[in-house]
């Protein structure tokens, strides 16, 4: 990067405020993906939309990548600095700027992080619904980029569903507004929801607008052992035609309930093939009449046993079952890859089959688990050293297989992660060359220096 | 159009299936916008898919204008056929493929009508959930191309909820697939979306995949009184701060009151100065508990008297008091302009009372009614003759000052409606000129000859 671009950039954000050391690029070469880096040129931390859109403004002058980034949690290599350039770290526009009760809104700058939303709305006895599992580190506008989904899909949708209006700045410098505060909006093409999942490609979110809902007055969690994922897989069908859209409903394979139990010691039934966790919250009848329903189709389904938390102390020491899933995998060896291949529910089992066999054809440890509701699985490869090229390599021939047998049962090579740097060599395999082109076009009406992180979606 | 387009033309759809004489295009050139019609050179019905990509490539080729249209049942002149050409009317794809009560959801060519699909869903215990006032006529094209609302918004969203993929064809003739079965599916820049409201000028939707929702065992509805608007207002807060999102709530103002019980002599209390209808669907005890709630917030907010049906048949009555507001005001004049200027739910009162003065102001009888749990209201001037050009010119003007006035009060232009070629004019002082020009810019990336529904969204 050029002296006067340096110079420049210190001169927006501050001295203080702009980085570029060795040792200071180091956290900002990688994000929570394993196997990818790449040293950015600087980092700077803007302190509000004006010198956001300064740095944009100047970096298409200067054709200099710029690559957003929040907390660096995606799992998808989305924030490496793929062709250098500048890191844009939105971390100090950290505020909440509204919470209003009467209409169930919150208004934030992206640098929030999905935790301090939700105790924020939970003072005001709102939910603040999209709960990925990286919660008390993600932020808002890392969460929106990457449209990110969580444990309670089936019933509450994911992040998309929860933006009512943005405030981005084009890559060329401009400020938009989309949207706004309202449900119902139909002036203009839906930009709002565009920047959604667009993970940094399009425009940089400087302020949302976000949809709150009532909190839930109480919650009830369960678990059902099956002999195997086949027949798990049976009663999260029954569960639906049942007519319930439970919050919670959660699959973990037999290498995933050993793991766990070896990790946490919960008393996990280890002889089982496969473990659901059911689980809804609202009024307190609504939720025992759908705790029992969920019990019942278990049950009439062939559950080897069936357990609801009479407690809340219970119940969180099952959902922790759940939660610790990926550190638990994670102690198996020195590498883990996490993927979210994603299939239509009924046919979560099948998927979850091929994934053994590919699996065992490539010689690998690959657990799963996931969210058996929306069919979005998490097939996780634990490799014992990083050092072992050849495991990684079939690792990589491994993951091409599991895309390619998601797409073929009418799935995605992606639920809720993202593309990013990891999967876009993927991506035309789903959407076609044409959609791809297609693609390109619309990053280019949005960014016609190609400045916003480059080699990612719309490249 | 020129004698060689026109043999082409008929060569793809087909002799039966292509009309252009004048008695043939007179339906063709209006919709259910009052004041707005023009003259389309042609009228296509194609069978399917591959003769929608040949119209459209022979239509970029030619620079010939193509306008999708459904039922034609929009409000916002939005299959006007502004610059003549052809009218894509997509009529005969009329199949519902599919019903997946296993994965909620449904599989549907866009001629369906909103009443075909939701008749298929509820023969599987289904609901689909979106239900404009149209739905008997309205195809689910049409539905999608303009993210029709309804009056389950508040609990139930918009269209755009229950969008799950489209198979498109860009006006270049390629088709693609977007989204697919999935609730969770982030593979990509998020087109299912972007394409949901585009108003038929950047792809036509010839499939989509849509979700469908557990039907609920049971509804309630129930009616309260107020002396005015403000006390409404300060109930439906009282309703919404209570955590209650109930399925409806609606109101009307004290014109429609009376127009509807003149029209349709329901025995409605016309000393009432406004009328709010709120009602649940659910499970019995949940719904019976939300409108014991919603009844005691409207009593404890000095609602005059407070009803809640008993029988299914009274509750029909009282929803029909919403259903018959606009043809009971129809009828009090030969024109009448209904609009949908939306605000934030704590300015309902405010935005009603400002549409009151406006209406003063330009000697006009403005009713009001709408959706008060999103703050979508739809102000309707009625005007006792069209000769009387006077009052269309003074209506005008007046529409003019609501949108300033819901833009003022962090508002939107159209809430539900769409901006169609009646809007277009206001787009630019919501949005700006900076998104203006984005929205060319994106128009230009699926429509490089500018083809589709010209002079519209994108111009
Ligand atoms: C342990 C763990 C559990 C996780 N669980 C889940 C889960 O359950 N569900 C799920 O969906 N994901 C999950 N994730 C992935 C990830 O944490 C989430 O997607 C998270 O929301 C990303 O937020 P972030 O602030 O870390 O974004 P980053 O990683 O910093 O950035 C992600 C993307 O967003 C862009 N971006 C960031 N901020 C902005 C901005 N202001 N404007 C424009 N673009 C921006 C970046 O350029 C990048 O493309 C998990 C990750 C971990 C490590
Ligand atoms: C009495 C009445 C009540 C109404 N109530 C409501 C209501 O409660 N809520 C609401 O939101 N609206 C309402 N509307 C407006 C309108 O009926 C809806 O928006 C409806 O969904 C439009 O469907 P349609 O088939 O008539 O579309 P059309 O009017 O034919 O077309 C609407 C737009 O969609 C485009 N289009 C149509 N089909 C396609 C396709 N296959 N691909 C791409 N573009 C396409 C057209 O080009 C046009 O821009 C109402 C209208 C009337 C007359």
């Amino acid at each position: 990067m050029q002296a006067p671009v340096r110079a420049a950039l210190k001169s927006i954000v501050g001295d203080a405020h702009y980085r570029d050391t060795d040792g200071d690029l180091v956290p900002f070469s990688r994000d929570a993906t394993p196997l990818f880096s790449a040293r950015p040129d600087a980092v700077v931390f803007p302190a509000d939309t004006r010198e956001v859109a300064a740095v944009l403004e100047l970096a298409t002058r200067h054709a200099v990548p710029v690559v957003p980034r929040g907390a660096g949690s995606n799992l998808c290599a989305a924030t490496v600095a793929l062709h250098g350039g500048i890191v844009l770290a939105l971390t100090r526009l950290n505020r909440v700027l509204e919470i209003a009760p009467s209409e169930l809104l919150a208004r934030v700058q992206p640098g929030v992080t999905s935790a301090a939303l939700a105790d924020a709305a939970a003072r005001e006895d709102l939910l603040w619904a999209p709960d990925p599992g990286s919660r008390t580190v993600a932020t808002i506008g890392g969460t929106i980029a990457t449209n990110a989904g969580g444990l309670r899909g089936l019933k509450y949708g994911v992040t998309r569903d929860y933006v009512l209006g943005l405030e981005a700045v084009l890559p060329t410098g401009e400020v938009i507004r989309t949207g706004g505060r309202l449900h119902k909006d139909v002036a203009g093409y839906d930009l709002t929801r565009l920047l959604t999942g667009s993970e940094g490609t399009l425009a940089v979110i400087t302020e949302a607008t976000l949809a709150l809902r009532p909190a839930p007055r109480t919650s009830g969690t369960g678990v059902a052992y099956f002999a195997d994922l086949a027949t798990a897989g049976r009663a999260v069908d029954a569960i639906i035609s049942d007519g319930v859209l439970p919050a919670t409903l959660e699959f973990l394979d037999r290498s995933c309930i050993r793991a766990v139990e070896e990790f946490a010691g919960l008393d996990l039934r280890t002889d089982a093939g496969a473990l659901l966790l059911f689980g809804d919250d609202g009024e307190p009848d609504s939720v025992a009449r759908t705790m029992a329903r969920m019990s019942d189709s278990c049950s009439a389904r062939g559950a080897l046993e069936v357990t609801t938390a009479a407690r809340i102390a219970e119940a969180e020491a099952l959902l922790a079952a759940r939660r610790c899933t990926l550190p638990a995998l994670s102690r198996l060896g020195a590498l883990t890859i996490l993927e979210d291949a994603t299939v239509p529910r009924p046919r979560i089992a099948e998927m979850v089959e091929r994934i053994d066999r590919i699996a065992e054809r490539h010689d690998l440890t690959i657990a799963t688990f996931g969210h058996a509701g929306d069919g979005n699985l998490h097939p996780t490869c634990v490799i014992g050293s990083r050092e072992n090229t050849g495991a990684v390599a079939r690792a990589e021939h491994a993951f091409g297989e599991i895309f390619s047998a998601a797409l073929e049962l009418g799935g995605t090579i992606t639920g809720e992660h993202g593309v990013g740097a990891a999967k876009f060599p993927h991506l035309s395999a789903q959407l076609g060359p044409d959609q791809m082109s297609l693609l390109r076009r619309v990053k280019g009406a949005f960014d016609p220096a190609g400045i916003l992180n480059p080699g990612k979606l719309g490249s």
